[in-house]
């Protein structure tokens, strides 16, 4: 008998959006998932329902590639409707495929259901193997298609068509991180996780016009449109062009099954903050570069150098690096430029001679390095070999020291979330003192910001995120698979 | 509640194929479907099973167009293994989509399965909405789907992960055409309806390498191979590199529902030998080229005619245009010149002046008619538009005289089982004598051969034909949707 | 110095089309080029002369690919104007780029000049040589390139911006096979060789909307006009939407250099009759496929055959095999089908069984060929390679005698005016007697039509076609490189 | 008579590369155009020059669209040889076709002659028809087809094959702003326009490999190689595997014609330093970087502004608002977020809603904006649309008040060598004050650097730079067209 095997299963990590107007949808969701790009780069999708005499069905469109290269006025005209979701897929080695593409679809005997999915999911074989048992079968490898198999499932069953019964009969069954949009027929809602994993804000469109969800709030932004709040964990929220409609929070986590965490316990990857979310969005209710900027300023206070010039390494460390200049009182420097034309490295190596990718990317402006001691910024190091390029390039352009510090903590554990980390033996901190790893990336000395002062620099008590990838402790118990 | 719309039930003409053999298969069934390619022009599709102490899976590539344009070297190396199935599929209006393509696969509890289809049910919308009662879903629209879903669906229950047992069980279930290729795991299963209407049969591949099964025999030819004989209606039939084994046939047709015609009845689509199939096939032990000459031959008696040259219309009336050559004496001329560029005919209508499109795809050789009483033949007339536009062509070519001669009866009947008919109002022959249709379309006389004689030419008995398009008798009876 | 190497001189076979109309031509060059494709599938290209207030200039568009690929309605709109010009070219081996695709456009003194040419020069090197010290260049490596620069540069001096003065300059400097379709700013010039070695003619448009010329007569039946005559050897006919008119023929060609051939001698290319032009087509008033067939017929009294049946080899020996057939009283048979689908012809080999290529385009019917004495048919063998292979396969399929009969005689020697024939090497007929033929393609016997019977059949007397392939008399000495 | 449009001749800003080498050059040129394609994304090219016993040319690739679209490791192998030169393309609207993509290649008597050019001639009509009067015609409206065909004139006359001769020759010919790479068979040649108007340098490989030059020297860094000097002012220089030499400058441009300037006089273009050239590069001895900093130093002081935070606009005013932050003391934020994937901005808008285009690409960060005193620094203003955009977008986000200062001053006058420029109606600071420009785009103030200033921060004498849009002065009489 065969087993789907492990490494095909995806790690989704994604960008959402739904929306529920008095207009055509299709363009605002072209313009949120543009918005929502850096969440990414692989794949994008859009479905809207539509109804009129003669027809009564979700229409979709998925395609490889950025969203301005999958959508178009075509394509976005075969999108009618007032009432759609939105999906942007982050690229992962393998499974690069138009078939994982999203929004997925399903007819069911209530109609026609498209969801969108950000998030990974850590118990997934098992209710696989028992919907398989009910003869069910599977057209893909990913979580989404058995979050939405399961969902028709219990709407069929114990749901008897009550999609938010059926919804909390899902969200009883699965642990893991999602935040979800999900469109049946013309009724459109957004679902996060009891931990509140990944993020999920609600807004309002400009002049009255409707609602939408959003993973991050840029989205509203690129409508005119207006921040309202977050999606609270275990929140089961529907939109309509009038109103926003909370169908309650899963409140039972903690009785319903084996108790890993207090109740209130949340669990938002830190790492949003750190890296994946964009600086102008605000994750609950805190503003992104607001936080990297303070998390600068205290790395700076917690592993202070002796140095000439602060030189963030762009575009990742440049708020951390503002604010490690401020906290310091080191000059700030643009003092690496990146090629703003790189997407696709496509590289061909020169038999004869060896031409370094890395060049192609950044490089560094001698005349500011020329002499002067460095402070490189960044927010994270996972495996090392990028920073150890570039501590080589600041040195070949002349810099009598380099000091690199880092606006988190070292990355010690995989993530299970849905953040593609490597695995253990390829993490550069794991076993490693801050002295082995500026040896072993040539820097004259390295500085992370602890744990404590990372929490600080964000904001949350420490029990309202996960750091599991920091500090080992997983808020779900990981025994699956 | 939502129902699937008819409209969008997808009629499934296509060619099939599969193959288990020592050797790697997808350079064999890339061969072979190039060879089935009249049987399809829209998508192609390829699925081949792998398993080594890493992998285990079934790979698949489908894609939009030819063969040869969705198939090179780098697709078919991504496909390797001893066992596959193939598919090419026709293009009906309004269905041309990447997620109709076949084959189609799913992970069940009991290993992958892929499918390929060639037919069309016509009970299909009970056992949809079956199961989705049951809580399973859709994410197509076609026929194809709900034969998996409900083999799935019976492996896990009754049949408990026998799959011959599951099909017999599917096979009690559903009725219409369908001549299936099922992939599972390393298994490879011909099966095709208890009527035998769409052709499949069996071959063996050359120098021992293994055996193989197509929907039409051409496709051995083209691997050097040779036929072995038909798949018996009804059959379920397992290949494997060193043998043939039947799994035995359907036999309880009859008693299990209302009976709709006799035992031994079978009903093979006369249309096959009469236009779909290739002259060089051998259908049912019935060579398709003399099947065709013999016609022309019998049309020749039948409706005889005093006239100088025979014209064929190329290609489609070639065969029967000889037949009628020799069973009339008169010489046959190719005065019809077919452009071999005209695929995906893309006109743009000059505004000024009226251009003909059929004068891109036909043209007449005046030479050869000016001044002749000319005999068209051609294989069938449907809806009469470009018949119409030949005969007014001919006879602006200078000829005295246009007679047409058909190879089959008037059609009368839309086709339930997977031929594109039109609607009954765009069938010019229905409530109309020979003489009113040779008028409607400006010919001196029109001729169609007799369902009698169109059986004799065949060689079969009538009651193992299905002849419902020209005499309304359906092989089942038609009640559903 | 640099010399531009032989082996990058272009043979181009082609077609040409030019068209002087009151109506916007674009759509009916479309149409015309279709009509064309068989004399070029790999590239194609139109200039239209568009003028108005605003703008005064020629648009052109080319592209690779089929003509239906090149263009399309948005494509078309791009192209305005009442005057107009295209071009299809043929594919040889090397020079399949876009930089070479016509027709080719220059800014002269006089305005803009667009030109198309279907033939091939045979004394480029010394004109190149001139043109380049008077200190012109060239971008291209083609005759067309000279032909046009040439022009341009007769305008500027001898002819002073007279065009026809300046191309009758122009075809006294160059030797070789030329038809050409000029635009000239809103001026459509056609000109022909002193040979006539390619094929051009003259057509009207229907409704009285303006006049054409073309390559082949059947570029005029597909936009519904009317044939009108053949552009004579070595004249300029200029056409303008209310007439044609004939600038006169270069008739000193025998004065001016040395004397090659009698007065009145033309060159007519006998392989346009018997496999280049389309069947439908007419040339210098004698229609092809007619041509062909009386061919077919007196190869049938020239070298008989006691056989079964006659088989052509599809589609080029089919009108030559009606003609044997009618001449010795042989039933024909379609005995080999062709694939319709193998432009493009791209093999995957398979490593572990021999897959055999021809098989994917021709397949013998068996139940007509088994136990027959079979005569293969076709227009000509050049390197032998096909038929041995169609002869094995006709063996394979249980023929007793395999007989071949070629409607032309054995090529002997190379083309310098544009057909690609291979190298003497390459050629089987060379040394060989039929029999020894017979022997290496493994037919029981071969026959070729003498040159004197070929001539018969064309129709024409030998001294008015060049026959140089077969017998080694070329119509130009051929001297230069 | 026909002439050729203004409104067809095209402003190329672009960038250039030329190398010689011991070993194959053409992926070193992929590198170098990718670290130059922000000086055009239009197209991109590569011709290089390869001999041997059967050989001997230039192969040339080119196509549409970004460096690592067009070439892959297909394409690259496709151009062999130890000498070339490379071209990126600035899109300026109507012109974007393949066919003005360069290098040109033409083939002249002495060989094959490539040519990569970047700048714009003032003075070619004249020249054009002068070419046209010999006889010549011209392919392309391009000024580079124009200094080709020029030079290959030169060459076959007065020069006689003498390629510095002819250049020379050219030079004293023509007018305007020009940077040129030439290939002439295996020889590379470097040409600098006598007033220096374009950039151009040229570096060492590493390892002693060779030789190269480029429009700028972020070209070296990309190939781990060398910046060595800038090419001279009229100077001709040659490169080959050994050596640079130079053959010298072309100093007679006073006495040759009406004197318009001092000798000495240059007129290097300052848009470089302040837009156009990246950051890391090195002009004319100064550091792209460093300028830019201290313009923002020097504004500070000259236009100064009592404000909570300086924001820049990402990415081209950054630079200049550090050195507005240091010149300050006022805090330095990024208090706009830059959509990194907007390139080819598509734009779907809303029939019901209106969504600002600006929104997807700029996103102000409210947190650090609201309640605050805003300086906005940017490095131009053209026309004022998007500024006015901006300073809306800033208010929007609570800011109390916006000031806007800008790193170069009031553009005036269009640019004639080669910058796209607006036409003067569209120039906003035209006839306007500061405060009456601050008023128009709603900012509370607006400074300018003044030409005094800005020439300072550069830190070359006025009469070496071209200042002609800032203050009318053209270093060429423009009299031409």
């Amino acid at each position: 008998m065969h087993v789907v095997p492990k490494r095909d299963k995806l790690s989704d990590h994604c960008g959402i959006f739904g929306v529920s107007a008095k207009i055509e949808v299709s363009p605002l969701i072209h313009f949120a998932l543009r918005a929502l790009q850096h969440r990414g780069q692989e794949s994008a999708g859009i479905a809207t329902f539509y109804s009129d005499e003669t027809t009564h069905r979700i229409h979709c469109q998925k395609g490889m590639g950025l969203v301005h290269e999958v959508f178009n006025e075509n394509t976005l005209s075969g999108l009618p409707g007032k009432a759609g979701i939105g999906h942007v897929r982050y690229s992962t080695t393998g499974s690069s495929k138009i078939e994982n593409a999203q929004p997925l679809i399903l007819f069911s005997q209530y109609g026609e259901i498209a969801i969108a999915h950000n998030g990974d999911l850590v118990n997934t074989s098992n209710i696989r193997k028992k919907l398989q048992k009910t003869g069910s079968a599977f057209a893909t490898t990913t979580d989404t298609e058995i979050i939405l198999r399961l969902l028709v499932y219990e709407l069929a069953h114990d749901a008897n068509g009550d999609i938010v019964k059926g919804m909390l009969n899902v969200m009883n069954t699965i642990e893991g991180s999602y935040s979800l949009a999900i469109l049946f027929e013309n009724r459109v809602f957004a679902v996060r996780d009891p931990l509140g994993i990944k993020p999920l804000c609600v807004g309002k469109l400009p002049e009255g016009k409707g609602y939408a969800f959003a993973s991050e709030s840029v989205a509203f932004d690129s409508l005119g449109g207006e921040f309202l709040r977050d999606v609270r964990p275990g929140e089961i929220l529907e939109i309509n062009p009038e109103d926003v409609v909370s169908h309650g929070c899963y409140k039972d986590y903690k009785n319903q099954r084996e108790s890993q965490f207090e109740r209130g316990r949340t669990a938002h990857c830190m790492f949003e903050w750190v890296y994946f979310a964009r600086p102008d969005s605000v994750l609950e209710g805190l503003g992104v570069y607001s936080v990297r900027k303070r998390i600068g300023q205290l790395l700076a206070l917690e592993k202070p150098v002796d140095a000439d010039i602060i030189v963030p390494i762009p575009d990742s460390g440049r708020s951390h690096a503002i604010g490690y200049s401020e906290g310091s009182g080191i000059k700030y420097t643009e003092g690496l430029m990146k090629n703003r034309y790189t997407r696709r490295t496509f590289i061909i190596p020169s038999k004869e001679i060896r031409l370094k990718e890395i060049k192609l990317k950044l490089n560094p402006i001698k005349h500011e390095i020329e002499g002067k001691r460095v402070v490189l910024v960044d927010d994270s190091i996972v495996r090392g070999t990028t920073i150890t390029k570039i501590v080589e390039m600041i040195r070949d352009a002349g810099a009598k020291e380099v000091h690199v510090r880092i606006g988190s903590p070292p990355i010690i554990s995989p993530c299970y979330f849905g953040i593609d980390m490597k695995k253990k033996e390829q993490l550069i901190a794991i076993g490693r003192t801050e002295e082995e790893i500026a040896k072993l990336i040539n820097a004259d000395s390295v500085g992370f910001i602890s744990i404590d002062k990372l929490v600080e620099g964000i904001g949350l008590p420490k029990d309202r995120l996960c750091t599991a990838c920091i500090d080992g402790n997983y808020p779900i118990k990981i025994t699956d698979e």
